[in-house]
């Protein structure tokens, strides 16, 4: 039998810059960007803006408007796409019409740009119609949540939702660049501001120790939403993501995901919740009891776990949620580590620590020691509750 | 501003079989790709096959379900999906829904393989599902005419239709194996069997002088359908294609694309037309009309652009279609022009030809003389004409 092989490989790069106001007339980050990727093609950039940003910050169209017409490096189109923020984005086929209607309409092309200011909920949407318009059209992402900032948002990946399951569909596609303006931060309610702070405590607890203690110092001042440690803690997390991602396996050809230490519950509290509960919120509460489970399986230090713990909860995790607890072999998180070990194709991979600061793979889950997991996260939380219920 | 650089390197590759009778029980060439691949998961594959191939050849899926029971390497999924052959199944979204619902109610996951058997339409729908579900699924080809074992089906293009444009949506994604069996081909009408020729000139013609000279050769032959010479003419058209694919540009990031000669008018004729001029007949007249461009514009020599119209007449292409004539500047296919030139950003890049095997790139485009192009196919052809439509 004859054989032809096919072997090519593709480089991907691009940046994430810190900044704050982006589009204030004196920030030259968006038209130096604009002038250092000239190609010498007519260029368009079109966006798509999250409905509760909008609503926020009423003066921001204006602003793109007024940005685009002093900088004219870049033709602005004057239609804008506003879509719902939050998971209904993900969900609303209409809302990924829309867009795609718009990007026709405006003859937006391979050459061009659609920028995406939101939520992770908008930019996994507008990332995914970039993805796949024109077999790829230039994408921007302006993330305006803590979470999207540190984490979502300068990733590789995308999606939305379907047959009643999340990001069911979507790809692995980089974007072109991600300006993270901490202003936006501003109008974001307390909750959905500090559900981001569980992203860094993750990647802090698996790839950085000094991290760890340094979220542990700055507790207070990142729970008033303090502008200089805001600033750190979004900008170390999105260091570590980006390292990670940019090392073994960007496109998770692999099953391993240390990134996803507490997401196996996570994900399933989110849906159980019927997500009501928040991604971030979810993920504090995965990290109890993973952490728990460390401990318990002779892996961690005890008094490292308690402080983890301890950290959780002064930062307001509810992580003995109710639904976030396992008593039983019949307990829905258990029915979710089934599922979860049939989505990685009957081989179980989930990360739990050594240490502060180090995450190790295991391939097997004790799961009576899983209940005790729990039972240990919700006696320690206990004295907590009058605290977070006041 | 503080920036933060991302960068990696994806590499992909696969293997292009060449094989006959792939299920038959004697073939071991698909449970060796199995067994070679295997990494300990429960993997699983389900197809989705083309409404024309499982016609014309009832025997399909008992012969791969017998198939797959001797070799259970991987499970086979019993649920078999059908899809309309042709365009219709690019431009019907119940076609997609209906191969993503099936991978949910399968239970297809990042493990396992989607593999289509099909036209270059079917390999298109199947290759955009696979790339897009649980963010990309293992995908197998298993191209069922002329044109997609030497072309569409072996590159890493896929797409369907949306908003009356060819390919509005797609990505651009690897296939992890294909395999072309020359037996799919037996049932062919001559029509679409013939269409696929006309890319093997294309490419010949500007790679490749001795390839062109071997079909010249060989036209009686290829005109006969002749299996051997049918392997060869596929093989060295893969392996050309595969070549340019995997040099410079995989996923066309620039706007050069040499492959494309003879495509910019040949999209317009097709669409112009309706789609009944077949995607490979568009070509031969897009290749006729390049070549009597790249004559008068005194690139190429005269005795060698007569060769190469004649080589397209010997093989029945309609060359002087009146949809693909340009009688003034108001016709149709130099409005096609335009908006290509607006696809590419304003900057138009098409290929030519300074001799047979040598295409060259120009970045303009003299529109008197493409009338006068036009005009000498046109003188051309007229004694053939009988012969066409004798
Ligand atoms: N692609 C990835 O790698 C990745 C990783 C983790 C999470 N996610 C996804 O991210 C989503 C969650 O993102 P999120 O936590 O950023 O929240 P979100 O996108 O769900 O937004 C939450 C709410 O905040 C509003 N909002 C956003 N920014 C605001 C601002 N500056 N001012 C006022 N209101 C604002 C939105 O309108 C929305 O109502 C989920 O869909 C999750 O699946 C993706
Ligand atoms: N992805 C790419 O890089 C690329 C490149 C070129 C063309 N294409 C696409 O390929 C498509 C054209 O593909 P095509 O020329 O292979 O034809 P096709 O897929 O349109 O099929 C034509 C007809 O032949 C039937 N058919 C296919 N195989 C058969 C067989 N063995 N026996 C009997 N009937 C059979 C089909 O049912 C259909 O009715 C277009 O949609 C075009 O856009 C894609
Ligand atoms: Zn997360
Ligand atoms: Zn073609």
């Amino acid at each position: 039998m004859e054989i032809l092989r096919q072997s090519f490989q593709i480089k991907y790069d691009y940046n994430v810059y810190f900044t704050a106001s982006i589009f204030d007339l004196n920030n030259k980050a968006l038209s130096d960007f604009f002038r250092n990727s000239d190609t010498g093609y007519l260029r368009k950039i079109m966006f798509v803006i999250d409905e509760g940003v909008n609503n926020a910050q009423p003066n921001l169209i204006k602003n793109i408007k007024a940005y685009f017409s002093k900088y004219c490096c870049i033709s602005l189109v004057q239609d804008f796409v506003i879509v719902p923020g939050g998971e209904e984005c993900k969900n609303d086929n209409k809302c990924l019409y829309d867009i795609m209607e718009a990007i026709d309409a405006n003859g937006i092309d391979r050459h061009s740009y659609l920028a995406a200011i939101g939520g992770g909920a908008v930019l996994d949407l507008a990332g995914y119609v970039s993805a796949i318009a024109h077999r790829g059209i230039k994408h921007l992402r302006f993330p305006t949540t803590v979470l999207s900032q540190n984490d979502s948002g300068i990733g590789v990946k995308n999606g939305i939702n379907a047959f009643g399951k999340k990001n069911f569909i979507g790809t692995f596609c980089p974007p072109d660049a991600v300006f993270n303006d901490i202003n936006f931060l501003q109008t974001l309610s307390t909750r959905i501001w500090k559900s981001g702070i569980s992203e860094a405590i993750k990647v802090a607890l698996i790839k950085d120790a000094t991290f760890f203690e340094w979220i542990e110092a700055n507790q207070v001042l990142l729970s008033l939403r303090d502008t200089e440690a805001t600033r750190y803690l979004i900008k170390r997390c999105a260091e570590l993501h980006l390292m990670h991602i940019g090392g073994a396996d960007p496109f998770e050809k692999g099953s391993s995901r240390p990134l996803d230490f507490g997401h196996w519950s996570a994900h399933k509290i989110e849906s159980l919740s019927k997500y009501q509960i928040l991604h971030g919120e979810a993920v504090a509460m995965g990290i109890a009891l993973d952490t728990a489970y460390s401990v318990l399986n002779n892996r961690l230090d005890e008094a490292k776990g308690q402080r983890i713990l301890a950290l959780l909860l002064k930062f307001d995790f509810h992580i003995d949620h109710p639904l976030a607890l396992i008593h039983s072999l019949q307990s829905p998180l258990i029915k979710g580590l089934r599922e979860f070990r049939e989505h990685l194709g009957g081989n179980l991979a989930i990360t739990f620590l050594s240490d502060i600061g180090v995450g190790e793979e295991h391939n097997q889950i004790d799961l009576q020691l899983l209940i005790k997991s729990s039972e240990m996260v919700s006696q320690f939380a206990k004295p907590y509750m009058p605290l977070l219920f006041q």
